[in-house]
C-alpha cells in the first residue's frame, strides 16, 4: 500500500489548493476503475465504498455506458452543446420520460441547471422564490445542499458555513429533521412554528429536504415525516422541494428516495449518479405548472454536456426499463443490513444509520470512525465517515456490486472495527 | 435548413423547462461537429462562430484530444475521482505548471472548486471575504458572473438577477466598467467612492472584474484602467479577482486576458474552454499566500472531472507548449478586425467591440442585431448577440478555425447584415 | 360615552396617517388625566388599564414630577441637551446608581441610546455584534422589539414584520419561547440546535429575550428558563440582552423584571416608564467590561431629553429609595391574581396569562377579547388585547392605582366579560 | 471656563457610556439656557452655534411655548397619550395643516412615527418598499440619516457603520450626490445606472437625499439636481423621499428645504425642531394617495409625546402664520453669508458650505477644524465641525438669534480661526 508519504504526488503538494479533502484520506494515486474495484499506480487494488459520494451508482466504467460514449465520441458526437437541441438530448429526454417518469405517473419538465448538484438546487430556491413571491425557505438540521451562497445558506454544517467568510447566508430558517431531537415530534414543532403567526418564521417559499441525510450522517427521515412535510407545504402554499441528489437514482432501492411515501415534489433535484458514469450532470424536475421559467433567466454553459446525456440514457435504458435492477436493490440492502448489524454489534453504544444502500453506524465519535476508516483504506477498501462530527462509518457502494465483493469489503470493515474498537469492550457479545 | 417549427422536436417542447434557450435561436437538432463545422439530424452543416461561448476555443472534437480520451475510456481510466488523486490529475497540474505558470513567472496554486464557472466564482468570493474580514465586493456594471447566488449577485443583469425572485444578492457594489459613462474617467469616480470615508461604499473585500465583458457587450477594458483597478485594489487591503472564464484561455490572442498588463491578480478563475473539449471543467488560480483554505472548506462532488483532465492536458501541451499558436492568433486577430471593419461600415452608427478573437459589431439594437443572427442561421451561420440589449453581434469563432471557413462565416455574416440593414441606408458607402 | 362616530374628531381622518392605532379602539378626544383615570373633551372619566402600555406606571401627571418639571422649566432649565453634560442628567445618573444600580450589586454602564425602546434595543444588537464578531441573534417566538429594521428582525409578528416591505429581516435565529411548545421543554431545544454543529443555526452574537412577553401574549418566563438561557449564552460566548422595557421598572413587582432569578445580563434595556412620566426616554445598560463603544459610534438627536432627566429622577427617588413600593406592588399584585382568576373561571377554556402586575386572560379568541375590550370602554374603562391573535385581555394598570379604582376596572371588566360570554356557557359555575 | 478635566462630573465618566460624544467637546456642566445662551454649573455663559443640532431652530426656552407647556402640565394634561386622539394632537395637527401644508398647496397625511429622526426614515423606507413591492433604497454618498438598522443603511459614514458590528447595512445603492465628484454631473451618472438594464443597481423603491447635508459637511444640493433626482424618480416608479429632519422647519430661509425646487417628494422626513422647544418629535408626510398602511403596521409607544404636540402647535403658530419670520431669516442668512466669507478668506484653500442659516467653512483638514471649535469653546461659543472628515466648521445657530448675538458669535469664531490658523499664512490680506 502506498500510504507512507513519500510516496505521496508532490505535484498535488505543490499546486493543488490546501481546500483539496478526500485525497487526504485516500493518499495513493488513481489510474484506473472498473465496476467497484479501484486501481492505483503501484497496481493496488482497493474496494470502492465511497463510489464518488454516490456519483457511481452504477459502479466505474460500465461497459454499456463505456461503449456508448466511446462510439459516440469516435463518431464526432457533440461535447459540448451549450443548451441547443442534440439528438442525444432528445434520445435522453425520451429515456427519462418513458421508463422513469411515465411509469411513475409522473408529469414534470425537466431543466438542465448546470452541471453540479448546488446548480439544481440554487435553481430549485429561485425558482421557489419566483413563484411563491417569498422569500424564506425551510431547510432542515444537518441538511447538506451544496457551496454556492444559495445551496450554502441551505446547508447545516458550521465548517461549510464558515467558508462563506460572512458572506449572507440567510432567508432561510432551520429547522429540526426527523428524529433529530429525541423523541420530540419535530413534525409538531415545525408545525407549531407555521401556525403560530407571531413565531417570526416568515411565510415560506419553500421546504427543502433530504430524504437520507448523507453528508448530515445518513438520517434518514420516515414516511409519515416527509408525508407531513409535504402536508404543511401544501397547507402553507409553500412548495416543496425534495433533494434527491445522494439518495435518488436508486440508492435507497427504488429510483427516487422518497417513491414508498404519497408525496408529490413540486420540484426534485437531480445530480450525482445521473449520468451513470460519474460525468458532471444535474437537472431539476419541476411540476409542469410551476415551469415558469423565462428563456435564459436561469442558464449556465456546462447544461449541454452531451457525453453525460449518452452515458446516462444508457443507464436509464439499462437499470430502469423493468424491474429486475430494483429486486437486486432489494436483496444488497438485506445483506448490506443484516453485515452492518454485525458490526454495530461489537461497538459499544453504536447504532445502524440509513436506508436501502445508503448506510452506516454511528459510532460515537468521529476519532473512532476515522480510525476506522484509515485502517480500512490500508486493507484495500476506500470508506468514508459522515455526520456532523464525523461519526457515522458510511458505506456507499456502487448498487451493481457483486455479493462477493460487497462481503469482502464488509470483512475488511468489520476487521478494521474489531482492531479498532477498545479491548476491553465487550467482545465477550460475540 | 430545419427552420420550419413542424420539424422542431417534440421531446423539448414536451419536457424541458422553459428555461432554455440558445436552441430557441438555432431550431434544428444537432448531431455532430468537428472543428468549426456542426452538422445536423438532416445533414445541414454550420460553421460555428459561438464555439459554445468560448467554451469550444480549440474547436469541436479536437482529433489530439478526441484520441487521448478514448484511449483513456478504453482502458478504463477514471471517469470521476471525486478529489483524489489520479494520474490524469497529475499530468494536468504538471502541464499547467509547466507551460502556463512557469514560463509568466506565475506562483498560484490550482483549486479544483467544482467544474462550472459559478463555482469558480463563488469559491473566489468566499476566499476574498475569509482572508479579508470583509463583505463588500466591487463588482462592474454589465458584467456577467454566473447564476448561483453569490455570482448573480455580482452580475448586472436585470432579467438575471429577476430571476433569484428576490433572494439576497447583496454585499456587493457596482460600480461603472471603463468607458461605460462616455468620457467620464471611472476609475477616478471608483477611487473617490473609495476615498471617501463618508461614501457609503464599505471596504472592500475584492474587486471583479472581466478584462472583456462577454455577455455585457463585448467591452474590452484599456490596460491602464486595469492596472488602476489593481492599484485601487492593492492599496484598499482588498482583493484582485479577474473572471477570466471567457476571455482567458487564448481568447484574446494571450493565455490570459490580462496579459499585456502589468497587473498580478490575487485570483484567477478558468472554465468554458479548460478542459480543451468542452467539458465541464473550471478552476480557481490563487495566489500561493492566499491559499488560506481548510481541507473541504469548500468542495463539491465533480471536482475530479477526470475526462476533462485528460483533455485539458492535450489542450496545454499541443497549444501553449510554444509561442506558435498565439502567433497565429495574431493573424486571425488582424483578419477579424478587418472583416469586422468592412461589417460596420455597413451599419450607420454601429461600432467595433472587443479585441482579439472576442469581437463583435454593436449595430445600435436589439432588434436588428437579432434579425442579423436569424438570418446568418438561415444561410449556415451559427453567431449570437450579447450586451445589455442584445445590441452586439458576437463573434466567438473557435481559435483553430481556418482561415478559409472564418473568411466564409464572415461572407454570410456581411451578407445577412446587408440585407438587414434599412435599403435607404448609406450602402453608396460600398 | 363619545363613541358614535359621528363625534370623531375629523382632522384625524382627515390628516392622520392610517397606521394609527389605539384611537381606533379609543374613539374620543382626551383632554386631561390624573393618576389612574383619563378625561376626555366631553368630560367623560375613564379607569386607564393600559398606562401607556407600561410607560406610566407611576400613573398620568403625578404631582411631585409634575412640580419638578414645572419648575425646571419655570428656571429656564435644559429642554434639549443633545449628550452634553447637564446637571440634571447628572443628577438622574446618581439617582439610578444609588437607588438602583447599588442596592442590586450590579456594575453597568448607561448608554443614552436616544429615547425610543427601539433604539435601545438597536444599539445592543449593534454592541453584541461588535463584541463578538458574529451576526445571529436569537429571539423567541412571540417576541416583540420595536418597529426599526433591526428590533423588527427580532420581532416575530407577522404582520409588523409585513410591515418591512420586504426589507431585510435576517440574521436572526427565532427559537420557541419558554411552554409555547406545550410539554416541550424549549430549553432542551434550543441547546439541541446550537451545540449541533450542523444545526444551521450559527453561533450566536446574543440570545434577547423580555421577561414577560407584552405583545406576544403576556407570556411569563419561568425562573429556569431565564437561567438555562442565560447559562446558554455563557457557554456559547453570545450576549444575554434582557429586553425589559415593558416588563421593566416596577412592573412584575421589582424594578426589574428578572430579579427573582440568578441571571446577570450582559446588557438590559430600559424605555417606557423610564421617565416616570411618560416622556421618551430610553437607555441601554452595559456590563461595564462591554462598554467598547468608540465615542459617537451610536448617536441620536434626542438623547439628552433633560425633561425625562428630571422626571425620571423624581421616580427613582419617590418609588425606590425603599422597599415600601414594592411591598405595595405585593399586594396589588395578589389582588389582581385574584380578580382575574375570578373572570377566567367564567370564560370556558380560558388561563391566566403573566406574572406581577403584567397579567391577563386568554379568552380563546381575538374576537371575543375585542369585544370584551370594546364593552369596557363603553363602560369607562380604557383596555386592550396582546396576543399573536389578540386573544388576551391584558391589564397594564398603573403600579400607582388607588386599590378602589383597580377594584371599580374590574368590575367593569368582569360585566363586560359575562356579558360577551355566550349564554349557554356554564354561568351555574358562578 | 470649567474646561480642566478635574471640574469633569465624575459620575459621567463612571456611569455613562463610552459612546457618549458631545460632552467630550464640550466639557462643563450646563444648567440653563435661554435663546441662544447656555449656562453652566459655575455661571460661565455660552452663545450656542449648535443649537441642538438643529433641534432648538428657536431657540432654548421660547417664552411662549415654554408659557404653554407650563400651563397644560399644570391642567393636568395629557403627557403621554400612545396613539389616542387627543385635544393637542388635533390643534397641533391642524396647525401644520392651516400654516404649513394649506398655503404650499401640499396634501400629505402626517404620520406619527415615533419621536425620533431615525423613527421617521425608518418608516419610510418601510413604506416604499411596500409601495413599489421593490427593496433597493437609492442613498447618497456622505448623507446621514439615523442609527438604526435601516436608517443605517443609508448613512455613508463608514465609522457610524461600523457601529452595526457586521449586521446586514444593505438593500442600499449609495451614489455620489451633487458636486461630490468636482466636475463631473452626478445626475448623468446616476441616470447612466438606472437606464442600464445591466447595471447591477435594482430597480429602486425610492431615492432619499438631504436638500443639505448636515452630518455629510453641509452639501447643499442645487436646485436642478433635486428636479433631477425627482424626474429620475417618477420616470423609474420610485418614490421620492426627502429628508429635511436637519435641513427644514425654517433651517435654509423656508419651512422645508426644498421650497425653491419644484419637486414634490412622496415622503417628507420631520424632526429635530418640529416640537419647537427640542422635545422628542418626528413626523413623516406621506402623500396622500401613498398612506396605505395598515392600522399599527408600524407603531411605536412615544408617538404620542403630548408636550411636543404642545410646543410644536405655539411654534407654527408663532413663527408662519405670516411671512415675517421668513423675513427675518433672509436678513440673517445675509449677515451669516458675509462674516463666513470674511473667515474663509483667511484660511488659505477654504470653502464656504451650505446654504441658508446652515452654513460652515471647509478649512481644509479636521484636526484644524477641531482647533478651531476648541478655541471657540474657551471663549464662549459652542459651535461644532461636519463633513466626513470633520473638516467642516458648522454654523447652526438659532434663527431666532439676535443679530447682535451672533455677531458676537462669529467675533468670537473670527478670532479663533485667527488664531489656529498658522502665522505664516496670509495675514497681510487682512
Amino acid at each position: 500500500m502506498s500510504t507512507d508519504t513519500s510516496a505521496e504526488p508532490n505535484i498535488f503538494e505543490r499546486r493543488e489548493s490546501e481546500a483539496r479533502s478526500y485525497c487526504r484520506s485516500f493518499p495513493t494515486t488513481f489510474t484506473k476503475a472498473q465496476g467497484s474495484v479501484m486501481t492505483d499506480a503501484e497496481g493496488n487494488e482497493y474496494i470502492d465504498f465511497l463510489a464518488g459520494c454516490s456519483s457511481l451508482n452504477y459502479g466505474h466504467n460500465d461497459p454499456d455506458m463505456k461503449a456508448a460514449l466511446i462510439e459516440h465520441i469516435s463518431n464526432d458526437g457533440i461535447a459540448h452543446g451549450l443548451d441547443m437541441y442534440t439528438a442525444e438530448k432528445a434520445k435522453f429526454l425520451e429515456a427519462f420520460e418513458t421508463h422513469i417518469l411515465e411509469p411513475r405517473g409522473m408529469d414534470y419538465k425537466i431543466m438542465m441547471t448546470g452541471p453540479t448538484g448546488t446548480n439544481a438546487v440554487e435553481a430549485a430556491m429561485k425558482l421557489a422564490r419566483k413563484i411563491t413571491g417569498r422569500k424564506n425557505i425551510i431547510a432542515f438540521t444537518n441538511g447538506f445542499h451544496g457551496m454556492t451562497m444559495g445551496a450554502l445558506s441551505l446547508t447545516g454544517n458550521a465548517g461549510k458555513r464558515g467558508g462563506a467568510g460572512g458572506g449572507h447566508l440567510g432567508d432561510v430558517t432551520h429547522l429540526p429533521y426527523d428524529k433529530s431531537l429525541g423523541d420530540t415530534d419535530t413534525l409538531e414543532l415545525i408545525e407549531a412554528m407555521l401556525e403560530n403567526g407571531s413565531s417570526g418564521v416568515d411565510a415560506p417559499a419553500a421546504f427543502i429536504f433530504e430524504p437520507i441525510q448523507g453528508e448530515g450522517g445518513l438520517n434518514a427521515a420516515s414516511k409519515e415525516w416527509m408525508e407531513g412535510v409535504a402536508r404543511l407545504a401544501k397547507k402553507h402554499g409553500a412548495m416543496l422541494i425534495v433533494d434527491d441528489i445522494q439518495s435518488g437514482i436508486g440508492r435507497t432501492g427504488t429510483y427516487f428516495g422518497f417513491e414508498h411515501t404519497e408525496i408529490e415534489p413540486d420540484m426534485i433535484t437531480q445530480a450525482k449518479s445521473l449520468s451513470g458514469f460519474g460525468l458532471p450532470f444535474a437537472a431539476l424536475l419541476i411540476k409542469r405548472e410551476h415551469d415558469i421559467w423565462k428563456p435564459a433567466e436561469h442558464n449556465g454553459t456546462f447544461r449541454g454536456n452531451t457525453h453525460a446525456f449518452v452515458t446516462g440514457r444508457v443507464a436509464i435504458e439499462k437499470f430502469w426499463a423493468d424491474d429486475s435492477f430494483q429486486k437486486e436493490l432489494a436483496e444488497k440492502d438485506a445483506l448490506m443490513k443484516k453485515r452492518l448489524t454485525e458490526i454495530s454489534e461489537i461497538v459499544p453504544g453504536s447504532r445502524l444509520k440509513g436506508r436501502g444502500l445508503m448506510r452506516g453506524v454511528d459510532v460515537g465519535s468521529g476519532d473512532l470512525a476515522g480510525e476506522i476508516c484509515a485502517k480500512c483504506f490500508e486493507n484495500g477498501l476506500i470508506i468514508e465517515t459522515s455526520g456532523a462530527d464525523d461519526e457515522v462509518v458510511k458505506v456507499l457502494c456502487a448498487l451493481t456490486i457483486p455479493t462477493e465483493t460487497l462481503n469482502k469489503g464488509f470483512d475488511i470493515l468489520f476487521s478494521a472495527v474489531r482492531d479498532c474498537v477498545p479491548a476491553e469492550q465487550p467482545m465477550a457479545a460475540e
